[in-house]
């Protein structure tokens, strides 16, 4: 008999995943903060619950989709959470982005109830959630991914085991930091061609069959009319935005100091998120870094 | 009648790049500081001459590629350089990639003589001039590159016009600069990932098909046995040696604060590059930055 | 009748303190984690005490001196604790360097058993806890704060009210990153002197004259022989060990994240601490980065 | 009979350091780019010359004071310039700051002619210019400063001789970068404090006893009304404007990397100065970097 799955979090990433769930299984178990959402997908043929034991009381497997670790820790446990109403043989996959340290303690939590939990942080952005197409960087047992597979190959199209708990959300963050490191080096180089008054639809044409190709030259030049699809086109609307990549350069910057291992350019590239957070641009795409530096670009050069 | 090309400068780029010259055109007049080089040439039909003057008198376009600006402007100006041998008339290719300020006073000097210059650095390293697939990033007069492209076309698979003398330059320092900078990202998070305990190479294939992809991860992740062909299974062999990366840096950072652009993250990349050449790497592939990261995290973490 | 005194913690800084009260008071109730710590002052005067609600049971004032916010709590919450034995009225005044949130924290806790508590973070180092010198940075209840204060004067020579709680936390973080921000300068400041060949002291008289001249210029020059009395000239012995300076600096960046102020320099200064640490040197002085960056130039320049 | 002194370069320092000779000697030979500055101190009994070269002709000590080395070197070798007037035997004393190589050049071009040059560069800032104050940072010959030493005296209380040429340079940049240090780490300490509602001018007398004390605390609290004569009390007037420690940054650099010592934290430096420009702020005293970080923290923290 088939897996009955709970889904609980449908934010801007749980909502398109929890959509590609019932496309693909018929029903699922909702649960939402703000139940309107839930409500929403039930002409769809989702259920509803009250409470997230409510939701996983009826489910084999639960997944979560939250925006960090205390939101996590708080589903799990609260009165009418998670591990209330899990039958033990129950399996949590938490696709939650959030520390290490974390994630091997809500692993804890639920083994103490009898309760399997998979770490499953994702990348793909809300694009990938829509097309069913995102990449799952997994923590846990694998005997217990290979059990959930099935349900997880719905959501993505990437599902990569990676470890014990931890280990998925530890390459997400070093996913994310890669990413950052683009992105603030394209924010730098279009802000000298733009001062130095160059094409940068050409430079991009340059760059993208150069050393210089990664993701933020194909989805992100922070140049309007460049790209129609970037967020510079579109006046930086997410996308991946600003603070949600502060949060993950923090939670990496915080896993290399727990292990020893100092680490410069994440450390800089946080500062720079977290001054265009504090210039009112928090909630747009991160490669608004780009305009960032460009606004600093404008005045006139030092002496020499 | 077909243009007679003359090339000055057979080190690591510039031997393989006359090479396919020649292999394309049958003939090609050839110099280099140390003779036996341009001598070694002469079984496959080049002409060794003794002086860039002389090699340029017999020649319609004149290729450069030598590794800063100040060899440029004595190849160009001793008293037997190129302008002393070189014709009215004549076009000189530059593939050096030097200050874009240091590009424009060449191309006046030229300009002078009545000879042509067009900057035309390139991106593709060893691996792409001994296959002839180079990105040529051009900077000069238009006609003047439409009138060189049959013969730069031996070399390179990417020819792009990218606006007047210091165009090329500017754009092929930005696109180091974004290279360097995934590097540096990449060198962070695989220390994280070795410190961690985590399978190097599993989260590599992650990272290709996640937003980390990069130049970086797919061809210099700095880790020994993960890549056959990167530097680190290869003792670190350039590729891309250290010590060039941090000059490019150096020349994005002038070309920034000519501009008005503050760069901090390119600031700190040289400064990491400049370690790594302190550590006695600087002739070993700019990825090395990993293995300096590496070694900075093989202590203890702070206490908190 | 005159307050009986207890004071918990004699690491580095608590015991000279311990002693220098006693000097003043004649008793004193002690505690340390190592009992023989404790024991060592008894021909003093002092009364060990087996656990901490011993010591707090027989005293008005509590003072506590240990490394990190979890000793703190420990010592307050653990069963045989501070609070299982003070009476309501005592008054806790906590010595530690640790995050203002967690002094918040402390405070509350105290608050529902009644007793109040003061943070006095101290500056001085082991010279000044010695010397009866410090400086206490008070965050609390100003009434409070005079109360104790002819008990605070045999141990600190300037005693400071910053605030309510918290406040002196935050006022001792911003002191360090500056005295940070010095140390880095002068680390570099001197690698470049001696690179150049030049004399150090006599750069270190010009420096105490003029705009350079700071704390750390004063007391901890960073080569060998320019200061008898600097960690340089002894085996960079502490002083302020590398890895305290990292801890502190670390808090001062959640501070400062939790406050909304990108804070670039001290997250530099932070990473480079680290780096340090992770070279062996967490123990010895801060002084000690200077070394680091003199070891870093000990190869050749970069190619121009 | 007394040397006759000629003064050259009447800006914001070199105008009162001649008005101060002039009170010593009661003449001076004085030249400006702009006659009307010279003609104003002919009341006090200077001689106004035409040229730098008649300047020259006339004097046995030639002191220059000008912003940056290109001006220096134009100074001496233009047709009517110093070198032009000069009779061997002259000594010439460079009170600029600029690079130290530019320096040794000077020095050479110079000796060539049979004129000796020493350097000079200041500290002390307009306030010490005036109070006659400065301290000298000389490198050159140890007998040639024992020469002019009485004639300097008349400007600075503290002359020490550093070592040949460029060592006074040398020096001169790196008090400025200690200095630079303990500014930026200020300017992100008071930030911290405003942002948490503390007393900045209480804060400020806890660091003034404690490890932060430095000239950055003593002189440029960046908060309005702690310090009556401080720049942010009166309008961020320099003092020391941001676009010449940004110069003085730029050469620290550039001499570190031509003696090869990376220097992470002047590299960052250099570059939040350079922001700080960018946001129209190069004319204003350098503390406006603690306005610029203020700016910054105006806005909300990010989500943890």
């Amino acid at each position: 008999m088939s897996d009955r799955v709970a889904f609980l979090g449908l934010g801007a990433m749980g909502e398109p995943m929890a959509r590609n769930l019932l496309r693909a299984r018929g029903e699922l178990r909702v649960w939402n903060r703000t139940a309107a959402k839930a409500e929403a997908l039930r002409g769809l043929g989702a259920t509803p619950c009250a409470t997230p034991a409510e939701a996983a009381g009826g489910a084999d497997i639960v997944m979560l989709c939250v925006p960090s670790s205390p939101e996590v820790y708080d589903l799990l446990t609260r009165p009418d959470g998670v591990l209330a109403g899990a039958r033990p043989g129950t399996i949590v996959v938490d696709c939650s982005t959030i520390a290490p340290s974390a994630s091997i303690q809500h692993e804890r939590l639920c083994a103490e109830r009898g309760v399997a939990m998979l770490e499953a942080p994702l990348s793909g952005g809300t694009v990938g959630a829509k097309a069913g197409t995102l990449t799952l960087m997994v923590g846990g047992d694998a005997a217990v991914l290979e059990r959930v597979r099935p349900v997880l190959e719905a959501i993505g199209k990437n599902i990569f085991h990676l470890g014990g708990a931890g280990a998925g959300q530890t390459v997400k963050l070093c996913n994310n930091l890669i990413f950052a490191a683009q992105m603030v080096g394209v924010a730098e180089a279009y802000a000298i061609l733009v001062r130095a008054g160059l094409d940068a639809a050409k430079a991009t044409d340059v760059f993208l069959v150069s050393t210089a190709d990664c993701t933020a030259v194909r989805q992100r030049v922070p140049v309007a009319g460049v790209q129609a699809n970037a967020p510079a086109s579109n006046g930086w609307a997410p996308g991946f935005a600003t603070e949600w990549m502060a949060k993950d350069l923090h939670l990496a910057q915080e896993e290399a100091k727990a292990l020893g291992v100092p680490c410069l350019q994440v450390s800089l590239d946080h500062q720079l998120l977290r001054i265009a957070m504090q210039m009112g641009y928090a909630k747009l795409d991160l490669s608004v870094v780009g305009k960032l530096i460009q606004d600093w670009s404008a005045g006139t050069p030092e002496p020499s």
